[in-house]
Formats: C-alpha cells, sequence, structure tokens
C-alpha cells in the first residue's frame, strides 16, 4: 500500500478510507480502556496525525510500549471522523509496524522544550522538533520562491565559482583552500611555492558571485546566483555566519531606479509567498517565537517601499533628536541603530536608502555626476534592518580603473573584469541577498544559527 | 520605452509595433544603398535579430562605423515583415544608441569559429557565442527543471554543508580550508595545532551532502540537495572537475525499488523538459555538436529502462565475445567500456544496474540477505555511461556498525550518523547526480570543463 503523506492525509483523506502512513511518534498516552493515542509526524506538515492503536490490533500488548517519543512506526488504519476539536479527522490502527525504537533513557529528544543552544548541539535531531521542522519548510519555500520569482521574469540561473583566486571584492577575509601539506610545510622552513599547490596558485572560497554574475548580465541578460559564500571573519554574533547562501541577481540594461523596483518586487513577492504557502509554519512563528513576526511581514508585503537619498535620510536621523551610541555625519556608514530607527521608527515601513557616499563604496557602483556619490542602494526593513546591498554597476572603462586604483587594487588583476567594460560595455546593475537573513527576518528566529541546517562559526563546523 | 527581448521580439511582435531591443552586434553588413544589416543578440535566445539601420537615422555617418562585432547597441524602431526567409520580422531602426565600442583589432570574439580551448581562456567572454549561450540556457532549464520535478513531488530542498570537518564517504582527495598563516607555518619548525584553526579543527571541503541529507530524509520526509561538492583528484580528464554541483535527493520508507523508480522518472523528465524547453538550443547541439544528439536523449526520455542484478550484467559482458581492455569477473567493478557495452550495444537504451558486490561499495549500502550484494544500483545511459549511483541505506545499527569497522572507519566519528539508525531509524534510499555529468550529456559537449561557467581543475582556477 502506498504511503499516504500527513500533511495530505489532514487535508484530503476522507472518513471511512483506508490509508497507511509513516513517521515518528511524537507523544503516547495510554487510555485505561484499552487502547493508546499516538501522535505521528512525517515532517510533511506542523500537524501531527492523532492515530488511535487498540488492544486488539496485532502485536499491540507485544509492541506498544516501545511506541515512545522518537521512535518510527507504519500504520494502515481506517480515518475517523475526529471527535476532537482540534482535528479534523483520525486514524484507527488496523495494523502497525514498529520500524525502530528510541530509548527514553537515551533520546535527546524528549517532550519538554528544548534550548535552541542544546538544540544546536544535536543539530542531527532538530529538525524532528517542531521548530525547526517549521524552519526547514520555510526555508524550502523561501528557496523556492526565489527560483519562481526569477524564472518567470526571464532570469537565467548560474552558478559562479566557490574557489577562486582573486579576492574578488576585497570584502572581506577569506578562507585559504589548498592541498598542500600543511604538516610537511610546518616541517620544512621555507617560502611556500604555491605554484606545487592544486590550482597552481593561492587559492580561496569566494565571498560574492557578483562579478562573475556580471560576466552573464552582459552577454546571456538577466541572470542570477543562489549558492554558498564564505567570510573567515572572527564574528560571534547572533547575525553571522561563515559559511552562508548568497541570492545575487544581475540585470543589464538596468539603472539604480530599474534596480530598486526589481529589489522591492522580489523582497515582497518571496515574503509574500511564504505567507501564503506556509501559513501553518509561519502562525507558529507568530505565537511561539515573536507575536510580532506577521504584522512585521505584511508591513513589508502591503506597503510600497520609500525610496529616499543618503544624503536625506542622514538629515533625518541627525534631527531627530534621538540618542545614537554612534555618531552620524554625511560621509559615515550607517550603523544599525540608524537604520532601524529610519525604517522601524521613521517611517515604519520598508525604506531604500540610495545614492551613498563613494568613500564608504566599493570600487565597482556607478559614480553619479555630483563627484561625491555613487548609485548604491540599502533595501532597510522593520525587524533586520538592512536586508538588499545592491548598485548600478560602473560601466565606463576609464572610470573604474580610476576607482580601482583609487581603493589600492590593481586592475590587471581584474583584466576580465574591465574586459567586460572595453568591449560592448552597457549599464547594468544588480543587488545581493544573504539567505539566512532573509530566514531570519521571515522566521523571527533570534539566532542564525538557528537558520542554516549546520551552520558554521569560529571554532565549529560539526556535522 | 521598455525593452523587449530578442525572443519576446521574435516570436510576438507584430508588424507595425514600435519596440526597443538591447543587446550585441554579432555582425553587421553594409549594402551599397545606403544602409546596414546589424544581427542583433541579446542572450534571452539563440536567434538574431536583424536591424536594419538606413543613413537617414541620426547618426548614421558618425557611428555606424563603430557598430562592429561585438559592441553595444539599443535600437527602436518599427517591426517589418522580414523579406528574408530565415526569419518572421525584421527591425528598422527609427534611432540607435551605442553603449559600447568593441575594437576589432583586439577583440577576441571575432565572426571566425574558435576552439573550445581558446574559449575556456576567454570565459569571461565565451557567454557571447552561440555555443555557450546555448549551454548557459539549457544549464538553467536543466536546473530548473530538476527543482520543478523534486517540488512538484512535495521534496524539501536542503543546503548542505560545504565545509565540513569529516571526510564522511571517505569519497576521494579534499581540499582543506584554514585561515592558519601559512608562510609563519612554514617558518616556525613545529606540529601544526589545529586548534588555533578558525573551525579549532582541520576542516576540508565536502565530496558530498548525503549524509547531512539524510538527517533531513529521517525527520522532514523527501529530500534533496542541489550544491556545491569538490574533489581535489589530480584528474585531467575530459569528465573530471575539481568543483561540481550535485544533485543528491533522499527519501524515508523507499525501497531500492521506489529508489529506481524515481531516478527513471527523474532523469527522463529532466531532460524532456530541456528538450521541450530549449528546442532551439538542442537543434543547435544536434547540428552543430554532435548531429546524435536528440535521438540519443529521445532513446532516454521514450524506452523505460531495463532493470537487471549486477550478476547478470556481468554473465552478459562475459558471454558477449567482445574484447575489452580491463578484464572482468564478478566482484570487480564494471569500467566504463562494461558500463556503454550495455547500453549502448546490448541493450541500446538505459539500464539501471543494481545489487553489486558489497567489497566495491561504501560502508553506507544496505546489505542483502544473500551476504554478498548491496542494495545499489546505477543507472548507465547511452551516450555517457553512468550517470547516477545510489542505493538504500543500511537502516539497522548494528549492520551499520559492523560495515564501518569492515572498512576501517571509526564509528565514534559519525556518532551523529549512527544516531539516526538508533533513535526511530527507518528505511530510506536516495542517490546522486552530477550535474555538469548531465549538461554533458545533454549537450553532447566533449569536454566537461565546457559544462560549466568557471571550470575548476588541476592548475586552473581562473575568473
Amino acid at each position: 500500500m502506498i504511503r499516504t503523506k500527513i500533511r495530505s492525509a489532514l487535508h484530503t483523506s476522507q472518513p471511512g478510507e483506508t490509508i497507511k502512513v509513516c513517521g515518528w511518534v511524537r507523544t503516547r498516552r495510554d487510555s485505561k480502556c484499552g487502547f493508546s493515542f499516538v501522535e505521528l509526524n512525517d515532517g510533511s506538515c506542523m500537524s501531527n496525525l492523532q492515530i488511535v492503536i487498540d488492544q486488539n490490533v496485532p502485536d499491540y500488548e507485544k509492541l506498544i510500549k516501545d511506541v515512545s517519543t522518537g521512535s518510527s512506526l507504519s500504520v494502515t488504519g481506517k480515518v475517523i471522523e475526529s471527535p476532537g476539536k482540534n482535528q479534523r479527522i483520525e486514524l484507527h490502527a488496523e495494523s502497525f509496524y514498529l520500524y525502530g525504537t528510541a530509548d527514553p533513557e537515551t533520546y535527546p529528544l524528549q517532550k519538554k522544550r528544548h534550548s535552541f543552544e542544546f538544540l544546536r548541539e544535536i543539530a542531527h535531531l532538530r529538525p524532528r522538533t517542531n521548530t525547526f521542522g517549521a524552519i526547514t519548510r520555510v526555508r524550502n519555500e523561501a528557496a523556492t520562491a526565489i527560483h519562481r520569482f526569477f524564472q518567470s521574469r526571464g532570469f537565467v540561473y548560474i552558478q559562479t565559482p566557490i574557489i577562486t583566486t582573486s579576492d574578488c571584492e576585497g570584502a572581506g577575509e577569506m578562507f585559504q583552500v589548498t592541498t598542500l601539506n600543511l604538516n610537511r610545510l610546518a616541517q620544512v622552513q621555507t617560502e611556500i611555492d604555491f605554484s606545487q599547490d592544486f590550482f597552481g596558485k593561492a587559492a580561496s572560497l569566494t565571498v560574492s558571485g557578483q562579478l562573475e554574475a556580471e560576466i552573464f548580465a552582459t552577454s546571456i541578460g538577466e541572470c542570477y546566483t543562489f549558492g554558498p559564500t564564505f567570510r573567515a571573519e572572527n564574528s560571534n554574533t547572533t547575525r553571522h555566519l561563515a559559511e552562508f547562501w548568497m541570492i545575487e541577481p544581475e540585470m543589464p540594461f538596468y539603472d539604480l531606479q530599474d534596480n530598486m523596483a526589481l529589489a522591492e518586487s522580489f523582497v515582497r513577492t518571496v515574503i509574500g509567498d511564504v505567507l501564503k504557502n506556509c501559513a501553518e509554519d509561519m502562525e507558529f512563528f507568530n505565537q511561539r517565537i515573536d507575536k510580532t513576526t506577521l504584522e512585521t511581514l505584511r508591513n513589508i508585503t502591503e506597503n510600497e517601499f520609500i525610496r529616499i537619498p543618503y544624503t536625506e535620510a542622514i538629515e533625518i536621523v541627525k534631527s531627530s533628536g534621538k540618542k545614537f551610541d554612534f555618531p552620524i555625519e554625511w560621509g559615515s556608514d550607517m550603523q544599525s541603530e540608524h537604520e532601524r530607527f529610519l525604517t522601524e521608527e521613521h517611517f515604519k515601513q520598508p525604506v531604500i536608502v540610495y545614492n551613498y557616499p563613494k568613500t564608504i563604496k566599493p570600487f565597482y557602483m556607478r559614480c553619479n555626476d555630483d563627484g561625491k556619490t555613487v548609485c548604491a542602494m540599502d533595501v532597510l526593513v522593520p525587524g533586520v534592518g538592512e536586508i538588499i546591498g545592491g548598485s548600478q554597476r560602473e560601466e565606463r572603462y576609464d572610470i573604474l580603473i580610476d576607482r580601482m586604483k583609487e581603493g589600492g587594487l590593481n586592475p590587471e588583476e581584474y583584466w576580465w573584469y574591465t574586459d567586460l567594460r572595453k568591449y560592448g560595455t552597457v549599464p547594468h546593475s544588480g543587488f545581493g541577498l544573504g539567505f539566512e537573513r532573509l530566514i531570519q527576518l521571515i522566521t523571527s528566529m533570534t539566532n542564525i544559527r538557528d537558520c542554516i541546517p549546520f551552520p558554521r562559526t569560529p571554532k565549529n563546523a560539526e556535522f
């Protein structure tokens, strides 16, 4: 008999039908009248299916004591209208099979609530909890919504390289990748000869696929990356991971206005899809993690984003009369507290700040005619602050070269990147979004380590 | 005016409409009668749009000489029914703007045909060629079809870690990941202290996400990975990359038969979707790369896959009377020549070989009752041979531990993996497919380095 998933059973199975379900026991309660209630979950949805196993079901006496939290079952039985008010149907077992037990003495996931810190230590079992089941389903829906958003607009999904021999953005510290025998290195006193290394030169893990994405934007058209990126920063915060997934769309013939419009549409569509397609899980986050979750997200999906130039944003922050930990002046980078003031207190809705001072932005952002600012944009949303950073790219060869030199970069190392401006250059734009930051925003989870299956942070790469 | 993509213009724009297109010039021909023909491509499809620019169009005299191969244009004009027989419509320019030139003296992509070897050296420009434009679009469609296949069946997309501290499969050599100062290491004569390294122990790049995927299969249900994996093997062949993308589905409550059925359906669906949705690009591969491309792929999508046990496959190969480079006996691994004989010559259609000797397969594959074989399967297809490898997983704790010890592995290092068997174990299965091998099969490209945007191979990690 073919397995029915519990999600499907709960939604569409009709009383009288015989079905087979498989899953993991969340709880068992024994009635004094010779039967047991089993709550079974198979990960297809948050809800459990309530199963009644009667003492007359074969093997009841022999097996029921081992049907404990965490054990795995298959159950065949009849769907019955549930007398309880919490569920539409339940299943009356006609037979069951115990795949595997879970010794209550040692199984770490007992019925009580566990701290997220503890669950991180058993990341191999935490997807069996309500919270991490929901996060996993939301991650899946968000990833799917992202692909759907871009594919429906004719964007091409590209895979940019993970191992790279150029520190392309200068965007932070990188992990080295090598096949050199480190122990032998440490024993012979010498200069390292990277020509003997796997790639013939020093190699690292990528911090961004943007520069490579520009290659495709200027040949194949609108495109996007969705892949892992890395930062070897010793940041032990609730918002940093050493390994995280990024989405980086890149679009030819888009100016900054087009870029902002796409970013807004992107954020609103993806969050809207999750709200619609993961309603049960989102209800859970709203009830159990943060009671403002749904309100915050609806604020994002239902309001047009404010767009203001950086210069104006700084004026608003300065004239607010509010005390900030960090002073702010035109020319300085906005801190999280300023960004959150703008989006959460002043405008009370998402804000896109654009035209930042060029001194605080990377070389590849397009210079404005004022000589002071570049076509940068940051999308700020209530709840987390900055969620997207992007820009129109500098497509003018000479200006790009000058900017590189100003930034202390050697244009020759970027020969292929500058070639894109030398041959058939076009205006183009793009932005980047950290996937786990998005998941953090959507789920209201406090720590980003709970928004990725297996977090990599300083001193931690377990599993 | 909003840009119309050339794909859309060619398919749906009607004579009389005024549209704006943007793209890169493939060729320009000047007529003696005072106008020029420009073939414009924007990457949205293989075909160019033919544009007629008349000498009366503003700036014609000034700019037309710079409208050379590789330069970038925007053109606004009127759609005209084409008198030529190769296209439905053409565009008569009313105005045009030259974004960027491409000096014919130095632009490497001139009209002539270039070798794939040469194009690999200019991987930043090769997506502007017909072949690599087509590969990029096919890759996108294949990736999208893969997500669609799994999502429509309720599978959950998971991201397994890239950086790992365990050599999980023992499946080949790994790249080390470190933030230790290698030069300093090489200068002080000492033992390496990995507790000082970023993750507090030696770390590497993953070779497979399977073991982590099993965590989700045994909690959340059917799931799949789609991410980069790495092999630090010094293999300079047309079929090996140091960095490649893998798809690894993992399904609870699936036995080997279910696994084979899913793998077959997967291959046929994904290839079928590419044939349908990339018809123009596939026609190109069939004409220009290999005239048997479409026939080979239709053989796969239109035929049910043969399923035979390894023992029987060996008998067929041995009794074929055919001379092979490698001798074959029961118990030895099949070489590519044997696999291709089976699928290309003997059966002339795709074949799934299953129940391999346990001595040649990894510890995690489920032992059959015969004591000699395991529930492994390989999918072999004409054209490339093995395209998928998979198995039912060993879900019995004691047998798994024994198999690890037999293989010289320390079960304690796999504590979280064995926990999945200790607590609520269930039968489950999965398989893996190398994405670039699939692209190689679909496009008939001889060298896998042409099937990924930026190949990483020994001594090469450019771009």
